[in-house]
């Protein structure tokens, strides 16, 4: 991206191993993040050309020396924050801030190929070499779906429990499918687009809200005895759409956020005295992996279906200009 | 309190039963609270000559039809906060935010006699009158030991985990006493009072910080290799106690913050960063006042010490003065 609303797919030179625990993948598929819209619309700024893209899934190409876990030829998932797997941070569950936690994004994954640092704590191997058909699916596991995951995990979806699901996004709507597996009784997506809503029921949403804000917090606390939704995943990352998630929330329950936060500032009375709990940040993907991949396998989940446009790599321009635009939910990318 | 720092100890009419569910108490003791010190300092406005105290334990005097838990005679303890605790949000332990919450200090419990509303889902009797060396740690649980306790619970205090606790006052001395009752391995109380260190190393502290703010995080990050605590208790409510409280706990560990937040307003991108848990609010005293007296009349523990000035009620304003100029960690008044 050399600014906003310019991405150019360029030739590069391939990415090489640099450290000795590092690996080179080539991809099989990559996609837009709704994060790097953020880049797109120039909320956030582009103050050089910089190598686009996080989200990535392929074979493995080379392995440095250090590294045990995975060989070349395997067909590998990774996260978008490259873990060593091993600090007290990552044997808490929490890897997306390993001690020793990389971006693995540096060097672009909208790209043939990628350099991921860290290789053994960061990446899965799938049991075998996957269809093709599976591989949407197993590129959504590298960010959306975990970190949809990662949400409703924070904010205790699971029996007996109403969760409401802030955005409409691909990871809200993931955070939905993950609502569904945890077992959740009642899931309110909260959406006013009708292709959304109609992936949102697809993948275990009980309840559609088109209200927004405090209209929508309106609505959830009717729906919920006045008390607020015991769960509430918050995947959008604005002032409002936060305040929305919290004032959701009943006392006593569990906000996750996983919207990138932009321009946010929590008042501290209100957070006090609505008495949820909160847990957001970028995802710790790692944690999920293995657990998604078998699901993937089993056939159990098909979040791919969050791609529903396709476009080969070098069209990646059109994938973003798609999805700022609402025409699309994500865009897949083929190398 | 007719203004900031005027305090008179006036004749008033005896409170009588007004609803079918309330009950009046003779009050073996009351006190000041830290929260009281804020209108005390002119930073909360006080309007109208306001009943100030909120922290009451003695015998029930009178109940009114409705009341089934408790009977005129008994000895009891009940939070600041009056609740049902039969709603779902009392039932899932969040009793200070009770759907049919009431604050039970309305009429102001520095006195004589204080009505309390919802008796039956408020007030916990003990098994016994008890003697009068028992009072000040039974007071001591209707507010100060209930909030440092749950401050020290939302923080996730307990075995193998290192505390940090931000604030010296009696709700964190009270929450390094709970982290020692829940298990915690390592206790560090951030204190630069002499008196206090001494009270906190007496409940139970194995550590004492004197640094605060961000020399007061270095400290705690270097105690922790680095990493921060995996819980920190915050019982201050500034902006500057939050993000300390929050800077010193380490990826995926958990902030309890209970002092009543003022003029506090959070970075959404640092919180998103940091990606710790946070609970906080006011503390639900009921969900653990039951365990709180028996472990009191086991003269297991002894909250009780947090009072280092003892004082008749008529000389109420002397006790505000001296916890304002911190000559007193908390003021006890005997009507």
């Amino acid at each position: 991206m050399y600014a906003a609303g310019d991405v150019r797919v360029e030739e590069r030179p391939d990415p090489a191993i640099t450290a000795p625990t590092d690996a080179v993948i080539r991809l099989a598929a990559t996609c837009v993040c709704g994060s790097d819209l953020w880049r797109w619309r120039g909320t956030d700024p582009v103050t050089q050309p910089t190598p686009m893209g996080h989200e990535y899934a392929g074979i493995v190409e080379e392995v440095g020396p250090a590294v045990r876990n995975v060989i070349p030829g395997q067909f590998v998932v990774g996260s978008f924050m490259a873990s060593d797997n091993t600090c007290p941070i990552c044997q808490a569950g929490y890897q997306s801030r390993c001690a020793n936690v990389e971006f693995a994004g540096a060097g672009g994954a909208q790209a043939e190929m990628l350099r991921v640092p860290l290789a053994d704590g960061t990446l899965v191997a799938t049991s075998q070499l996957p269809p093709d058909s599976l591989v949407p699916d197993l590129l959504a596991a590298s960010d959306v779906l975990g970190t949809g995951w990662f949400g409703a995990v924070a904010a205790e979806a699971g029996p007996g429990k109403t969760v409401a699901v802030v955005g409409d996004g691909a990871v809200g709507l993931l955070a939905v499918l993950a609502a569904r597996q945890l077992g959740a009784e009642r899931i309110i997506a909260m959406s006013r687009h009708e292709p959304r809503q109609k992936l949102a029921l697809e993948f275990g949403a009980t309840d559609i809200v088109t209200e927004r804000g405090d209209d929508g917090v309106t609505v959830i606390k009717e729906m919920t005895g006045g008390l607020g939704a015991h769960s509430v995943v918050e995947a959008v990352g604005t002032q409002e759409s936060m305040l929305q998630a919290i004032r959701s929330t009943r006392p006593g329950g569990h906000v996750g956020f996983v919207g990138v936060a932009h321009g946010v500032t929590l008042p501290g009375e209100e957070l006090f005295y609505a008495e949820v709990h909160l847990l957001g940040g970028p995802a710790p993907v790692r944690r999920f992996l293995p657990g998604l991949i078998s699901l993937i396998e089993d056939r159990a989940i098909n979040p791919g279906k969050v791609f529903d446009l396709e476009l080969p790599l070098a069209d990646a321009a059109e994938g973003y200009r798609a999805m700022d635009e609402r025409r699309a939910i994500k865009a897949l990318l083929r190398p």
